[in-house]
C-alpha cells in the first residue's frame, strides 16, 4: 500500500478538495511527500452518513465476526511492514524502536478488544425473570445488555501515532463496542495515519462489515474537528491532546440539540511523592529511575513524571545532586512537531524567568532540529501553593522539585492539586505509616497510584486506568486505556416482557453466546 | 418524631433563617403547619463542609457496616408509620394505597442497595497479577477497584415524594456507592421531606457513620439548588424534574472549574407502538390498560404514556372510541401542587387549540382544588411531523394519538423523536416481522423497550433501565432506578505495585470480603 494523500470515505478513497498541507520530517524540518487534501464539509457529511447508515448492522454483528474484523485490522497494520515503520519514524521523530514497540502495542490492543468482545462480559447481560404470581403484581421479565452509542468521532493525538490514533485505542475500544468509528487524522502523522488507515479500510471489506464502519478524514482541527463534534449522527468523541482543543470540543459537544459525551485526555503533571525512608535509602537510585522516565520518548508522554514532592534535608540534597547530574548527560530529543518543540521552549523558559523557580539542570544541548532539552526546576512549597502557573503541564521532558518543610505541608499541597492522570510514591516500610495518610488524597486526585515506579509505561490490561479527574481526563469516570475502555461507547437497554424470538442473541435464555451473566442479581458463569 | 420545619445539617436540626415558606395540602390548596426556613449560604457551606469531611472515612466503610446503615435508614423510615404517610397524603393529593406502595418501593430500594453492597460486585475488582519474568519488559501488578465520587447533591422530585426524594433511589444509590449526600428539598412536600430526614440522620447516628454523611436543606432553587450544583466539594448531582430546571443545572456544573456530572431525568413522552395484528385482535383490551396507566397516579409519571403510534382504520378506530369511553368515565384527581396543575391546564389548553389536533376525550370535570381533567387528542402523520410542540411533555394525564398511514410512516416518525425513557410495542405473533424492523430504531431512542405493556411501573430490579437518550435524561448511559444505580456514582482507581498492607481490603490477595473478581481478565466467583 502507499500513502496517496487520499481521504478514505467508507471503501473510497479520493483526494480532499479543501487545502493542502504536508507532512514535516521531524528530525529535519523538512517538507515530505505526497500532498494531502483536506476534507470539506461534503466529505464530512458524507462519512457520517454512511457511518450512521453502518451503526444499526454494525453493532448487531455476532462476538466472532466483531473479534475477526479486529485481528485483521491487527495482521493488516503488521503486514504494512517497514513502510509503516519508516514513515512513522520520519514524521514523529520518535526512535525506530520505540515505533516497533507502540506498532505492537497497536496490534495488542485490537487484539485484547477481540477477546473482550468474545468473552462477552463487557455486555453485561442481566436478567431478572418474571414472576407471573408475585403480590401485589407479577413481577414482568426483564434484561438488559449494553449496546454501542453509535458513530464515534476520534482525534489522532500526536505523541501516539499508532497506539492512540487512526487504529489505537479509542478506535479499538468504539469498534470493539459496537460503534462506526470516524477518524480526524492529526497533522503531524498524516501518512502514517492513511497507512493504518487504509488498513483498517481493507479490513472492512474483507471482514463484510458495513462500508461506513470506519473513514479516515484530514482537514483543519476547526472545520472538521470541530464539525464532526457538531453532527447529529455523531455520538460520542475519544480525543488527547490540549486542555485548550478539548474544552472547545466539549463546549460544542455540551451545545449540540442533544449533548454527548467528550472523552477528552487533556492534561496531567503526575505528582510523584518521595517519602523520607525510601528517599533516604534509595535517593540516587530513584533519582536514575525518575530521569530515565522524564526524558523517555522526549518527555512526550501524558504520564510524563512532571511534579516531584519531597521533604527538604540532605537526603533531598543528594538526589536533586544526582538527578540533575543524570540529566545533564540526556541527550536533547527530537519532538513531534515543530510547534511541539516551540511551546515546550516557551514554557521552559517562562519556568527557567520565574523569581521563585530555580533551574537545576538542562540536559544536552540540541543538535538538530525541533530538539527539547530536557529541564529540571525547583521551587519552595510556598511559590507552589502560591503560583497556579507552576501547576501547568509542560509537554515535554521537564519536571519541577517541590521542596516540602514538612510531610503535613506536602499533604496540603497534594489538596490543592488538580485531577492527574497517575500520581506515583516511593516508599519503604518505614514509610507506610505516613503513606496511609495520603492514599485518600492520592484516590481522590488521580486515576492510578502507582508504587515505586514511574507514570511512563502504561501497561494495557484489565485492571489499567488511564484517566483520572478533571482536567485530567473530561470524565473521571472511564479509562482509555486496558479493557475497560470499551465502556466509554456503551448504553444499557432494558427489554421487559420481549419474546425470545425477539430478543438479541445475548439475552436469549438458551445463552447461544455462553455470557457470564447477572442472573436474579446473582453473578453466574456460562462455563 | 415531629415536623419542626427544621434544617438537618449533620447531626444538627435548626430552623433556617433565609425566607419561610409552608406546605400546601393539594386537595384543599391550604397551607399546613409548620412553617419551614430556608437555607443560607451558611447553612450550605456548612453542609458541604461536613460532607467532605465524611467522605474519606464514609467510603471505606465495611460492606456490613454500608449494608447496616442502609437498612438502618429503611427501618427508621417504616418506624415513623402513619405520621409519614399522613402528612405525604395531604402534601402530594397521592392516594393512601399509593404512598403506603411508595414507601414499600422506597425501603425495598434501601434493602436492594443493601444487598448490592453486601455482594460487592459493584466493585468491579480487577486483578492483573504481575509477571516479572515478562520479556521485554515486567509487568506490574494491578489492581483496580471502583470508589464514590464524592458528596452526592440530590434534588427530591415532585412526583415521587418517598421513591425519589429524601431517601429515594439517588440517595440510596450514591450513600450505597460511598458518597454522601446533601438532599436539596422540592417544596411540594416538605413535611414529608423532614420526616424522613429525620430518619436518616438518626441511622447515621446509630450506625456510627461520619456526621456529614447526609444533611437536607430547604430553600430555593436558584440559590439552595444551583449553590449545591456550584460547590467545588459537590462531585455528582441526581435530579428529577423539568427540562428547564435540569438543564439549567447542566450548566451550572459544566461551567465549574471542574465540572462534575449531572444525571438529571428530564422529559419523556414514552411512545406506544400499536402494531396492526395486536390492534385488531384486542384493541379493545389494549385500550383499556392504556387509559388505566394514563390516568394512574395523575398521570405525574415520567413513563406516562403521551403518545400512541398506529395505523389508521377501522381497528384504530375502534380503539379510540373504546379509550375515549373509557377515559370520560375517568375521575379527575388531585395533582401533586397547584403550579403542576395550572401547567397542566395550559398544555392541555394548547394541545385542544391546535388546529391540527383533534380533541377525543376529557376525564371527568374536577370536583376539587388542583383535580387535572385527563385528555386525549389525536393528530395526523403529518401534522405530528411538522410540529415540535407535538413532541413535547405534558405533564399528566395528557396523551396524542398520531394516525399513521401505515407503517412505513410511523418508523419515520420513531426516527424523529428526542430520547425517551421507555417505548412500548404492542404485538402479536403475526407482528414479529414488522416489529423486527423497527427494534433497531426503538433500542436507539429509548432505555427500556417493553412489550404489550405500559412503562408505568417501573421495577425496581438488576436488569431495570430507567434512563434513556436526551433529553429523557442528561446521560443515557445510566439508569437511576434498579441495582446498576449505584454506578452513576463510582469511578475506576487502579493501584499498581502496591504493597498487600497499603491495598484496600476489596484489593487484597486473600479477598477478606470474598468478591467476584476478574483474574487476568477472566471472571472468577468467589465462591
Amino acid at each position: 500500500m502507499n500513502i496517496a494523500g487520499n481521504l478514505l470515505i467508507g471503501q473510497h478513497a479520493r483526494r480532499g478538495t479543501h487545502g493542502v498541507t504536508y507532512a514535516i520530517d521531524a528530525a529535519s524540518g523538512e517538507r515530505m511527500e505526497p500532498a494531502f487534501g483536506g476534507a470539506t464539509v461534503v466529505d464530512l457529511d458524507e462519512a457520517c452518513a454512511l457511518a450512521w447508515a453502518a451503526f444499526d448492522v454494525y453493532r448487531e454483528t455476532s462476538p466472532d465476526a466483531r473479534a475477526r474484523f479486529l485481528e485483521a485490522i491487527a495482521a493488516n497494520i503488521l503486514a504494512l511492514g517497514d513502510v509503516l515503520v519508516e514513515r512513522c519514524v520520519a514524521e514523529s521523530g520518535l526512535p525506530r524502536a520505540r515505533v516497533e514497540g507502540e506498532r505492537g502495542r497497536t496490534v495488542g490492543q485490537l487484539r485484547m478488544f477481540a477477546g473482550v468482545v468474545r468473552a462477552g462480559d463487557y455486555l453485561e447481560v442481566r436478567i431478572d425473570p418474571a414472576q407471573p404470581a408475585r403480590q401485589p403484581a407479577p413481577r414482568p421479565d426483564l434484561r438488559l445488555r449494553h449496546i454501542g452509542l453509535g458513530p464515534v468521532a476520534v482525534f489522532g493525538a500526536s505523541n501516539f501515532p499508532l497506539a492512540f490514533s487512526v487504529a489505537g485505542g479509542d478506535t479499538a475500544s468504539a469498534l470493539a463496542a459496537g460503534c462506526p468509528v470516524i477518524v480526524k487524522a492529526h497533522s503531524a502523522h498524516p501518512g502514517t495515519s492513511e497507512l493504518v488507515g487504509m488498513a483498517v479500510q481493507q479490513a472492512v471489506k474483507d471482514c463484510g462489515m458495513p462500508e461506513g464502519t470506519f473513514s479516515l478524514l484530514f482537514g483543519s482541527g476547526r472545520e472538521i474537528g470541530q464539525g464532526l463534534v457538531r453532527d447529529r449522527r455523531i455520538k460520542a468523541v475519544g480525543f488527547t491532546g490540549s486542555r485548550n482543543a478539548g474544552t472547545d470540543l466539549i463546549a460544542i459537544a455540551n451545545a449540540r440539540p442533544e449533548p454527548i459525551p467528550v472523552y477528552a485526555e487533556m492534561s496531567s503533571i503526575n505528582p510523584v511523592l518521595l517519602f523520607p525512608h525510601a528517599l533516604e535509602q534509595r535517593g540516587d537510585a530513584i533519582a536514575h529511575a525518575f530521569v530515565q522516565s522524564l526524558t523517555l520518548g522526549a518527555g512526550q508522554f501524558c504520564t510524563n513524571p512532571g511534579l516531584i514532592f519531597a521533604v527538604e534535608g540532605p537526603a533531598l540534597d543528594r538526589f536533586i545532586t544526582t538527578a540533575a547530574e543524570r540529566l545533564a548527560q540526556a541527550p536533547a530529543a527530537t519532538m513531534l512537531t515543530p510547534g511541539i518543540h516551540q511551546a515546550f521552549e516557551r514554557a521552559v523558559t517562562a519556568f527557567a524567568e520565574h523569581p521563585q523557580v530555580r533551574t537545576i539542570a538542562r540536559a544536552n544541548a540540541p543538535t538538530g532540529a525541533n530538539q527539547g532539552q530536557g529541564a529540571l526546576f525547583s521551587t519552595s512549597a510556598d511559590a507552589f501553593r502560591e503560583t497556579r502557573a507552576l501547576h501547568e503541564e509542560i509537554f515535554g521532558a521537564a519536571s519541577l522539585i517541590v521542596r516540602c518543610p514538612d510531610l503535613k505541608t506536602m499533604r496540603l499541597l497534594i489538596e490543592s492539586l488538580e485531577g492527574q492522570l497517575t500520581t506515583a510514591i516511593h516508599i519503604d516500610e518505614a514509610d507506610y505509616a505516613d503513606v496511609r495518610t495520603f492514599l485518600p488524597a492520592l484516590e481522590r486526585r488521580a486515576g492510578r497510584v502507582l508504587v515505586n515506579g514511574f507514570g511512563t509505561g502504561v501497561e494495557v490490561a484489565h485492571a489499567m486506568v488511564h484517566g483520572g479527574p478533571y482536567p485530567s481526563t473530561a470524565d473521571g469516570r472511564s479509562t482509555s486505556v486496558g479493557s475497560l475502555a470499551i465502556r466509554r461507547f456503551l448504553r444499557p437497554v432494558s427489554y421487559q416482557d420481549m419474546p425470545d424470538a425477539l430478543l438479541p442473541d445475548a439475552l436469549r435464555t438458551s445463552n447461544p453466546w455462553a455470557l457470564n451473566r447477572l442472573l436474579d442479581g446473582k453473578l453466574t458463569l456460562a462455563k
